[in-house]
């Protein structure tokens, strides 16, 4: 058997276009129903969080309330869609409150069919079309979830595609060609597909109503059919009530097929037509009327199990698999696809979920094929097209190795490990189990935007909230964690999570200005360190007099990181007073001095007219026991998922280094040493969080006349988002005239050490940045 | 004769006080009178450019509407307020239109009485109070126009002398004192003040009116009495029409006698008490009430004349000697000041107006000196006060060996030197000369802020336009540019002239990142260079087929000044690509490819919704004449004021230096070659204005929908004030959809090339400025 187009293949690689052969576009869209503990349909509506189920791109409802359907954008790889969609998991299921996500295209235990909630949506179009089709295929069967994939060609490769093969044909004619031609072949080829996919071997017996009648009773409470490896795409699975035909020889001829199908009532509307793969075009608000004009803009693939096997129902090498079988689809030899070979088309597909490979290809041309035998000719070729056009393709090649062992050994197909694990356990409780445990990754990937961990924390926070809530976005320059995020029209540039266009330029200038700063704060009142700018040494050395008995700070202007600062809290001599200022004009031609404060230091992190969150750190240290070695605690310590290197964690771990073991010496303590029970061992003199510092959140605790000095402190800047540094005598005592100082505003404050502290409560910073840019959201 | 207190001397020297004393706040305020090219009293109104009389803190008028009165804030020194004076002076005569400032005390040619325009305040208040003064003055005599001179001591210092000799009273009463001895001392010497001062010794026959009668009748046009230095201060000059006697002891006293003389209706207000020397409060809304309330703020001497040999009328020289007289009042031994001494006090005053320093002093011991003796006497005192308490004071000295000079040769005082003048040409020739030269001086001052000359161009022109217009400001970090502007309440904090308020942060941040640039202008539709952009050596040079044949610029993503940017613009090998890329990486870890733009690059400067102006620059070059040699030609366009070095004029000087040796050579030329006329010799490869490259205005040339581009670009980065550089093909065909592409958009544009550009007008960005921040000026 020969399938390839070999002249075809030869042709790209005459021109160079073999590599971009392999570009595109991919993305996933798939639902989950939702269950409780106890691994029934959950009845609850579907979370606020995630704002309107209409305009919310990422997170919607399916069918019923209970169905969650995640959607991702299409990107470059298979990878980014592949994460996104592990991301977007993630933050549905932090949000669901003693609920998991279903990890099944077959439902969980469910109520009577009556009792399934259709999804309401507000709109009374979209309710009607529900009713109508749960009148139509019943509740139950609507159920069904899955996973729809969609895929489309880089348009350059098209393009030049189109430069070197096209006739004369316009380009969109070209395109959608090529398009079709994968359609009808994928039609036609769909059922290795369902079987190197299908993982929905067994349902419970409550799934048995309308949708599927047995002849027997039974006992048990799941149920299987002998060779079915889909029920989704069985019979009683998710199809049209009746076989539905239409060509695929054209975009006009498809879409005056559907028009006249419509017209007949035969369809409720397009969504209805079940195809296993459909056309699609950008926008989707009229379907057939956009295809007619801009033609194919991408392929959806709609018969992919959810495959209880992997945390988001798709494994990244079944995604490189389907990818593949389209591109080998593209570079077949194309065959009629009239509605006789779409009967054959359907009834191969039946076969192969009654009796798996073991039986022949059903050919209209009469030609005697085994099923099997054709799979293996189908999965030789690929490899053979991967070899011949993909210059670093072995890991492919890997991949259909094992999808070739899954043909000669169908005990390796993911239905039929599916069954045997349940047969170890019951359907519910296996399905339960995986459920509970995908859901306990998301929490640990917590604070993590998967796919985006190369951003800054703060970014990948707000980034998440901003999907959450249905906001999306874009990255435009990942170095510098600049991102657009949009809601209809409303578009917002954000750089580093809180530099955004609610705050001035003038006022980040003033933020960042040590001396104007200063200014702008006495000027309503509010307390500064006392002090004096210099901008010679011998300027300093003038004032040497007025400030030799008093405890006094001396820094560079501008300077951030406490680089060339030095601290007198007691008696020094002209000559360290004349050094602390050479050193700190090595970093600015201008050098503050300014009163040393005692007290403990606070940030206050102000959005917009509220302090959201309050936090003192303290350097890095360990709690004692009375029985592990001080080495031993920073060890135990540094388990918790939180503390990370670099950056990458609210948190960081504790360092065993050099500068650690020096101040252990110098404060009489050693690394083996056993601390008694409750006795704080400090690591560090600096409390940087970067240097293994703890941050505690002191929201609750801090009298509400500090809160109100850092709103009235960011507002004497005009700032709305910025972290206010306070120095608090005693935080017992109410804010007066005497017992506090801001020492400074800083206008690019971190959002994640508020919103993951050391100890405290999540202050959502992420989601008051966005109530502030986009509103709050609405109940 | 002893005058000074030693034993203060000696505890201002043990309590290391001596150095403070000389700190102070020094502040000038001086009138004009307005005048036509002939000399006439100019009969225009007040230019509206300095928009309201009441609210200009800076500019205002007088008693006439041709009076016109320039203020300037306190300093910290005599520096700052001269030059701040000179600063006012070159704004105002820049806006006069044909008028010029009238340099002397005594008025210029003037109309009759009731021609002379009173000021119109569109206050009834101050309408009223105006016209009373004319009554009971007349307009000529109100005319006489002077300096005031304003001081205080800095406030330690103050403190500190409390610390040391206050015997339990109160801060306010010690200070009080302080300036009320100071005032009676004052009072008292003022005959030597006026001997030194004195500028007006001549005056123009238009002045005989209500003011002057002369027994005689003379042919000639101007008059002067034999040895009066000073009309102003004379019988014939400024002052109460009757002698009025206050108590100087205290304030209470003060306060209560001018109050009474108020309610008796001797005074139509407290304004009318045209004092010497005034004590003076910090808001003078109710005066003599804070005075009661505050006590005094800073001590006022009204007796300067205007000094016509000098720009602003008064020197530096002078200004040192009024401060180092009052702290000779203050060292000074206290005398009583009771009516009689008052009395004899204006004896002394009008003596020496009469007939210089060449009679007895009156006084009430009876005592006999001289007065030229006494006045030696104070000189030698003052000079001794500054060896025993000032630590650097040898040009003090010399300043008071002059006065000493002027005592022994009056032909050396400004009186003499001027009348000496008058007699060589005549009263009118001479001062409207010295007008017209001054005011040549302020326009060859232009673009420059006197006093500011550190600050950017940008800046100085920004904080001149504020000055006009009234706004006042503060310079609140030198270093940075950065100033904060107020109208009343209305605060406006600006860095570097363009960095305001107007701006959002995410605007800025757009507009600093090349990519993010790219992004918002190519989703407004509007054209960038295609390209892309990369992260690694190993993309870029996967891309080298894609761009090998064409005309490409690579370039760092975020550099800005040039820096490892290559331009190919013909052929180039697969090797100097991945060169290009090494340098640019070097700037950056993301470098960009662009397609290479032909045409000129244009700087459009937006501002709001409207293209201020537009700029093409062109390398540094030479015009030949067919006489002169390069070399030549470069000096003589270098003598065009707007050039200078170092980024403190418009334009910088062509250089002679390597680079342009080098690139003559090039091109074939040598500095000792004659160019034909008309022929352009360029010196440069580059543009830069910074290298010499001129500025040449196109802001009329443009077609407006070029501008509209600008406009709109600057519309998609949300910007109010950016510079948009567009390369445009042909600038004689309207934009299209290929003719132009912008390059980028910079968020601090700089305004002075603009505003002073090579060739072409100035387009006011500053001003544009101030009404954007301010709203515009109303008419």
């Amino acid at each position: 058997m020969n399938l390839l187009n070999r002249e075809f293949m030869q042709q790209l690689n005459d021109h160079s276009l073999n590599v971009d052969l392999f570009l595109g576009h991919f993305g996933l869209e798939k639902e989950n129903v939702r269950v409780d503990h106890k691994g029934r349909l959950a009845l609850s509506p579907h979370p606020k969080a995630f704002g309107s189920k209409t305009e919310n791109p990422y997170i919607q409802t399916d069918f019923s309330e209970s169905q969650i359907e995640m959607i991702t954008p299409a990107f470059h790889s298979i990878g980014e869609a592949y994460r996104f969609m592990e991301a977007l998991q993630d933050i549905v299921s932090l949000e669901l409150d003693g609920e998991y996500l279903w990890p099944s295209s077959n439902p969980p235990i469910l109520p009577d069919e009556e009792e399934i909630p259709i999804a309401k949506m507000n709109d009374p179009v979209a309710d009607v079309y529900r009713n109508e089709l749960a009148d139509k295929y019943g509740r139950k069967r609507q159920l069904l979830s899955g996973i729809h994939y969609n895929f489309s060609f880089d348009d350059r490769f098209l393009r030049r595609l189109h430069d070197t093969l096209g006739q004369g044909e316009a380009y969109k004619d070209f395109k959608d060609a090529v398009y079709f031609k994968i359609a009808r072949n994928l039609l036609r080829y769909r059922w290795l597909l369902i079987y190197l996919t299908g993982a929905s071997p067994v349902f419970d017996k409550t799934y048995i109503d309308k949708c599927v009648s047995l002849g027997h009773s039974d006992d048990s409470k799941s149920y299987y059919f002998p060779n079915m490896n889909s029920l989704r795409n069985s019979v009683c699975g998710y199809r049209n009530d009746k076989p539905i035909y239409v060509s695929f020889d054209s975009t006009s001829d498809y879409v005056q097929n559907l028009n006249a199908l419509i017209q007949q009532d035969d369809l409720l509307s397009i969504k209805e037509f079940y195809s296993p793969v459909r056309l699609k075009t950008a926008k989707g608000l009229n379907p057939l009327q956009e295809l007619l004009e801009d033609g194919v803009v991408y392929l959806e693939l709609r018969l992919i199990d959810l495959n209880p096997l992997h945390k988001i129902g798709i494994s990244k090498d079944t995604m490189h698999v389907i990818h593949l079988f389209i591109l080998f689809m593209l570079l077949k030899e194309d065959e009629p696809f009239a509605t006789e070979d779409q009967i054959i088309a359907d009834l191969n597909h039946d076969q192969m979920i009654a009796k798996g490979l073991e039986g022949m290809l059903h050919d209209s041309r009469g030609s005697q094929v085994m099923m099997k035998e054709m799979a293996l000719t189908c999965i030789r070729e690929m490899q053979e097209m991967v070899q011949l056009l993909h210059p670093y393709g072995e890991a492919l090649l890997h991949i259909l190795d094992g999808e070739k062992e899954k043909i000669l050994h169908p005990e390796l197909g993911f239905a039929h490990q599916i069954k045997a694990h349940i047969q170890k356990s019951t359907y519910m409780n296996y399905h339960l189990a995986k459920a509970k445990a995908y859901a306990e990754e998301s929490v640990k990937n917590g604070y993590r935007f998967v796919g985006y961990e190369d951003l800054e924390l703060s970014t990948q926070l707000l980034l998440k909230a901003a999907v959450k809530r249905g906001i999306t976005f874009k990255v435009i320059d990942r170095d510098e964690n600049f991102v657009v995020l949009m809601k209809g029209d409303h578009k917002e540039y954000v750089k580093q999570a809180t530099k955004t266009s609610l705050d001035s330029y003038s006022t980040v200038l003033i933020m960042e200005n040590k001396i104007v700063t200063k200014e702008v704060l006495k000027e309503r009142g509010i307390r500064v360190p006392n002090g004096d700018a210099f901008r010679s040494l011998e300027e300093a050395m003038a004032a040497y007099e007025r400030y030799h008995d008093k405890a006094i700070v001396i820094k560079p202007k501008s300077t951030n990181f406490g680089l060339g600062i030095t601290i007198f809290n007691r008696a020094f001599s002209k000559e360290d007073y004349q050094q602390a200022f050479e050193i700190a004009f090595k970093h600015d031609q201008t050098v503050l001095l300014e009163a040393f404060m005692t007290g403990k230091e606070y940030r206050f992190l102000v959005m917009g007219e509220e302090v959201v969150g309050v936090l003192h750190r303290v350097p890095a240290n360990v709690e004692g026991d009375g029985v592990h070695t001080i080495e031993q605690l920073v060890h135990e310590k540094n388990k918790d998922p939180l503390r990370g290197r670099g950056y990458k964690t609210p948190l960081e771990k504790i360092q065993l280094g050099e500068a650690e073991d020096m101040f252990l010496k110098i404060h009489n303590h050693h690394w083996g040493e056993i601390p008694s029970k409750g006795e704080i061992i400090y690591l560090r003199e600096n409390s940087n969080i970067s240097t293994g510092g703890d941050s505690l959140d002191y929201t609750d605790d801090i009298p509400s006349s500090y809160k109100a000095l850092a709103v009235e402190s960011a507002k004497a800047a005009g700032a709305t988002f910025c972290g206010v540094d306070m120095m608090i005598e005693d935080i017992t005592s109410e804010a007066s005239h005497s017992n506090y100082s801001i020492i400074e505003i800083n206008f690019n404050p971190a959002i994640h050490i508020h919103c993951y502290p050391y100890k405290g409560k999540n202050r959502k910073a992420d989601e008051k940045i966005l109530d502030l840019l986009f509103g709050e959201q609405l109940d």
